[in-house]
């Protein structure tokens, strides 16, 4: 009897162990970490040089502007879970105007759709693309053949359907919102601040970089967001067999119509749209296009999901959903629906 | 007999469970994420509108550059190592021309600075200094009131003492490096897509950021690197008691010597530096200004370190030491002098 009492105890100690190092409320990641991928060399010459000071209490140094550069590459940043439970890794690609941090932490300061699908087991690759944050960006006119754009608050209040056109003011106890509208209203101003420039001339190489992505990575599931949705659908043509899924979150884009969508009809796709759509010029205009890709491609045999929040009765949700106070909620509907297209060990 | 048996099995197999998710080469993480902090907002006006198509296939937009910005904020991503094994966070602050991004993995794709003193056990929180990287920039000359500049890959070539002045070809296999050198040269392009732009302007709004971040996190340790350097001494004057130490790597500036430097006294600072300091102009005019620094604050009780590596025997080492070849053997260096300071717990 002693020995069965130590036999049991020495269990209990050992699996007490197990217990205080099981990754409950934790991420236990194998690895993690950075790289660059895309981008070409080029080189400047015949532009004028200038004397300046860039640290305080350094002397002037002479600035050559002329000289060998690299530019047009993305930068991607990684988190592999111990405890894979995907098939594939999966690649997020924010919107316009924005960069990787749309994934990350919420601008109420929650956790987003990063921590959440590293949770639920999926080897997460997050990128800046070409021209956006650390991917960084390129003298214009000369390597950018345009000038970038700065969206104002007003336009990310509007377009990415906050509250109604006209409904934005610089004082935020005057600004009004869509009714059961779910963003995180008082931190508007603070996801301003993960706002940045854009240009409408580097499509091609923001591709290009996409493309090589998953070259990279090889079989991989691609969620994308607003302007990011056309790119992760021409991805999927340039490579349908390497993509294994698209999940399309409010995309902006798509592919033209034509024999050449044959190509995606293997893929599974959900496109996912959150509320107040009818409620936004912009956004009257787009979804058509999108709508007439899905048709399209659903006559061609292809599998297309098509997701209005609100028909299944969740209200409220805005263009940045993965903000949304119901953020949760809109994950594990992805998560479910990954689930049920074989795409989970 | 059989007890026994029986009794060690069950002890051996909890055992098992208990090693399986010890976080041996993993990374156990408490919590993850990102948050702006730091900047303003501005109100532009008067500025030309214009007409543009932001996505393929999306409709032409009308574009008004005047409105309302959030502008000058920071970037800072952190990550909480579930067994803190250190007093305070380690805060870590990137060179000029450059982003966290330098802390992270090193551009031959080895583990970095980041990684290493998360596994010793360091909460990291690594930002993006104002206009780098996912800080985003501001138009000029409206909010940042100079023209940005770009640094040519000779600059870096020859500032960073990858190889002698002169040394850079566009061609790699035509590079000169320095005799020993032990940056990952074959990853010297690669490393040259960190590369952001940089302004000569925004000192202040940075230190503002700088400031705010050390208010947010409280007492904290802070590592800095090149033109990293004034901020930090800086951001330790303007608030003594909440910097615990300063590690500064090859600081491109200092404060002022003077009675203000009395405020930092109590604060252990270690300065560390790399090879080939004497082959290279600017940096033989910059490291007597952090000399005067390290002996007036030294002349003031101040607990100053000056490292240089060749005096150690570690030889080789360039101004990005933390993406050299034996990047680990520094870090361990740091690693020992904080242990040294009594900054573990």
């Amino acid at each position: 009897m002693r020995r069965t009492g130590k036999a049991w105890l020495m269990f209990g100690f050992a699996l007490l162990l197990f217990v205080s190092c099981a990754p409950t409320d934790r991420y236990v990641i194998k690895e993690f970490g950075s790289f660059y991928i895309g981008g070409r060399p080029v080189t400047l010459s015949g532009l004028p040089t200038r004397e300046i000071v860039f640290t305080k209490g350094a002397p002037a140094m002479k600035v050559d502007p002329n000289g060998d550069f690299e530019v047009e590459q993305m930068y991607v940043q990684y988190m592999l879970p111990a405890d894979q439970k995907s098939k594939y890794p999966l690649l997020m690609w924010h919107g316009g105007g924005l960069t990787g941090v749309t994934w990350e932490t919420k601008p109420d300061g929650n956790p987003g759709f990063m921590q959440y699908f590293l949770r639920t087991g999926h080897p997460i690759y997050v990128s800046d693309a070409v021209e956006r944050g650390r991917a960084s960006w390129a003298r214009y006119p000369e390597i950018f053949t345009s000038e970038p754009f700065f969206r104002t608050k007003k336009e990310a209040w509007e377009l990415f359907r906050i509250g109604p056109q006209d409904s934005y003011h610089t004082d935020p106890a005057k600004r009004t919102i869509h009714p059961g509208q779910r963003f995180p209203i008082s931190a508007f101003d603070q996801f301003c601040k993960q706002s940045v420039p854009r240009w409408a001339t580097n499509d091609a190489a923001t591709q290009a970089a996409y493309n090589a992505l998953i070259q990279k990575t090889g079989p991989c599931v691609v969620m994308v967001h607003s302007q990011g949705g056309n790119f992760g659908f021409q991805a999927a043509l340039a490579a349908p067999d390497t993509v294994k899924a698209i999940i399309a979150i409010e995309p902006s884009g798509a592919p033209k119509t034509g024999p050449d969508l044959e190509k995606l009809k293997n893929i599974p796709i959900l496109v996912i749209w959150g509320d107040y759509l009818d409620k936004q010029a912009l956004w009257q205009r787009l979804v058509p296009n999108i709508d007439a890709f899905a048709k399209d491609l659903r006559s061609k045999g292809g599998r297309i999901d098509w997701v209005q929040l609100p028909e299944l009765g969740i209200s409220g949700n805005t263009h940045m959903l993965m903000m949304d106070e119901n953020s949760d909620q809109i994950a594990s509907l992805i998560q479910e629906w990954m689930t049920k297209n074989g795409l989970m060990r």
